[in-house]
């Protein structure tokens, strides 16, 4: 359990003090860092088992719950999030199972702040409580009175109780971006002055956008001692950005699920923010987690919960790194960081060059006929690119289709006759009748 | 076409100074509004016609593109932007087609930065030209000199001409976030001061997070006059999120596509945009653009690019609208802007609240007793409640299981059995049958 003592008096206010704060030598980075900056020096609360299990589509039995639970800390990711205990019988019962897995990743549960939520989930053996006050309702309705005596007595009764049994214990509001701003930092303040772990920012309905949570986060920072949480909803598409302004400001978690499952359309997707975090510090997200393992918890939640995985997903959708436009094409064979910041090996995934379509151009085609080692020229390719362009406005050419049309080129130069090979082949129908019956 | 001189004096740079700043009423909002902000006065240059051509999958042919630009004008997006005639015979017809339609958007295509194609496009009778440095390896590469000198010529020459044609321009580089600051502001100036319509800044690799969006905006703001246009790759998901910023540091106009369909993972996509500014200003929006026509359109390039429509997309996703936890159903039931920003119906869309799972609460199983108009007390409810936490433990409940267990409830009730019916129902399976075979 951190100790937020240890960091009042350097300012630094991370969770982990001890890593040294160099020079960014990200070309995407500003040059300077930001002291304040923790997007060198995060930790991810993985929440499927939690956020996710309010997913519409969402039932993990005990099996699902250990195999995702499993595949999450192949990852590495820093803590797991469950189901609240008092949710049910299985869910009590989950909580005991996974927390008696022996994983890296310490687990949490997630539960409104009542002593009996504390006290039954404190028995499952978790190594931690991430608490709630259960509705937005009285940061937003009751301001300075009796209402928040009652809250913040009760938060230090439970917070004070989960600390005696040792365990880590997070302090969080729901909607803190539509609280009263002072009602939310008296609160924050009143546990952090007692030994709390973390305490919480929610952006429960998905409204918060990056510049307020920047200065929110911030403005806590100067607040609290302790380790702060995010945990951000995605309706309006702020979700990774959010995240992101929030780690700049000082906050030390970053709450998520995969492929962002969750109430709604979800909160902060684990692979997104992997890729988000991976452009601002490679070497710090690539020693800490194994992103080649990201495409396995996808496939293996997507399949549970019944869902595609977006066609645009991050890193893994079947496009992320599919290249088509004839400049962007011709770039990416010279040098891939000219249009991609992402390298697809670094995720276990492939990138894709397109070629056969009307906004091809002759420098990705030049590439391919080297690929083929067929020995054309500029022009060749240039004529032959022409054709491509051609017949690409009738439809789409498949690579084999491509392909074809270079070998048949090729020939038709051996023999002399290049000059007139590409005005006998009129139809895109043409090539693909060539390709199932080759001449040689 | 916009004249960048009548800007200049208020300090407000935006492209439609008649409309009054006044407080913002919104609360997720700051409280006073900012000058330099665009929020409540921005316009979408919608790019499925040629950004999202650039979508692996996507083949329009010319039909196709008439019933999208169609479908987009009946959102009421401000401009279409096309692919360069230049691109292929096929391109340089759909440009005369789809400027000849008579759409209330103007009508834009977008070329490289050379007099060829930008006189092919003028002969089109398109409203305006996006032209574009064809690499970003110039400003990266080439740090004042001859070669920013040649690139301003050569910028100056083809912008001149399209205006003395009486089309709209802008001038675009590539990749400007990992362009040198100097030289990125020093064509600007050059372009702005011979009377550009629109400079632009485009995020080709999707590297670019919101603080440095609105602190290169912000600075672009204070050199040139004329409207600004914002391009973002969401390869690291910050496309909305940035292009929120932009327009926060006086950005004018934001480039979209259909579900963000383009290069890889594509762009800022339209629906998430305006999902994203209708929370910042409800009455601009609902007032320029029929948010209920989001979803055909995306239905009908969904199925001409071969994708699903995403579990998760904003607004039209299916879960978008899907509240599941209990502690959110009840709030939800009692007042649905505790836990919703977007209004379902201003969208077209339809709210769900989901209750029969082992997250659930009482309060909404009470409201679907009232909505059933079967008069139980709040005692039979949280009785009723129980019993569904516990079935759902085994597999999730259906509203049709819901309802029946509800009505055995009420029926055993009035026979005075109440107290014993649920005990008789051990397994989801037993409700399902009870389903089949109607009692009464």
């Amino acid at each position: 359990m951190a100790n937020p003592a240890t960091n009042i008096d350097n300012g630094l206010k991370s969770s982990d003090a001890s890593r040294p704060r160099e020079p960014i030598a990200s070309p995407y980075m500003p040059k300077y860092p930001d002291p304040m900056s923790n997007i060198s020096n995060f930790k991810i609360i993985e929440s499927t088992l939690r956020e996710g299990e309010q997913f519409a589509n969402a039932f993990f039995d005990t099996e699902k719950k250990v195999e995702i639970a499993k595949a999450l800390d192949a990852i590495g990711v820093d803590y797991l999030e469950l189901t609240s205990p008092a949710a049910s019988e299985q869910s009590l019962n989950d909580c005991r199972v996974i927390s008696n897995l022996g994983l890296k990743a310490k687990i949490l549960t997630h539960t409104r702040c009542h002593m009996d939520d504390a006290k039954l989930a404190i028995d499952t053996g978790v190594d931690g409580l991430d608490v709630v006050i259960g509705t937005s309702s009285y940061l937003r309705e009751f301001s300075h009175g009796k209402d928040m005596d009652y809250i913040t007595q009760k938060a230090i009764e439970v917070i004070t109780y989960i600390k005696s049994k040792g365990l880590e214990v997070r302090f969080s509001t729901e909607d803190s971006f539509r609280s009263d701003l002072v009602d939310l930092l008296s609160i924050y303040k009143a546990v952090d002055k007692i030994g709390v772990t973390r305490v919480g920012i929610a952006d429960t309905v998905g409204c918060a956008n990056p510049r307020q949570v920047y200065e929110l986060v911030r403005t806590l920072r100067s607040v609290v001692s302790c380790d702060i949480e995010c945990h951000f909803h995605n309706d309006t598409g702020c979700a990774i950005a959010n995240a992101y302004a929030a780690l700049e400001a000082g906050a030390t978690h970053i709450d998520t699920s995969v492929l962002g499952i969750g109430e709604r359309n979800g909160i902060t997707p684990l692979g997104g923010l992997l890729a988000r975090m991976y452009t601002a510090d490679k070497d710090y997200v690539m020693n800490k987690y194994d992103l080649t393992q990201i495409r396995d918890v996808e496939n293996i939640v997507a399949e549970s919960v019944e869902v595609t995985v977006p066609f645009n997903n991050y890193i893994t959708g079947y496009c992320a790194f599919t290249h088509k436009a004839g400049i962007h094409a011709k770039a990416i064979l010279n040098n891939p960081s000219t249009y991609e910041i992402l390298n697809p090996t670094d995720f276990g995934m492939n990138r894709y060059v397109s070629i056969g379509h009307r906004l091809t151009g002759w420098n990705a085609v030049k590439n391919r006929v080297e690929q083929l080692n067929l020995g054309l020229t500029d022009d060749d390719a240039k004529h032959v690119t022409q054709k491509i362009k051609e017949l690409a406005d009738v439809r789409p050419l498949s690579l084999d289709d491509v392909d074809t049309l270079l070998r048949t080129y090729h020939q038709a130069k051996d023999q002399g006759l290049h000059a007139s090979i590409l005005d006998k082949i009129e139809t895109p129908d043409m090539i693909a009748a060539m390709n199932s019956t080759p001449s040689n």
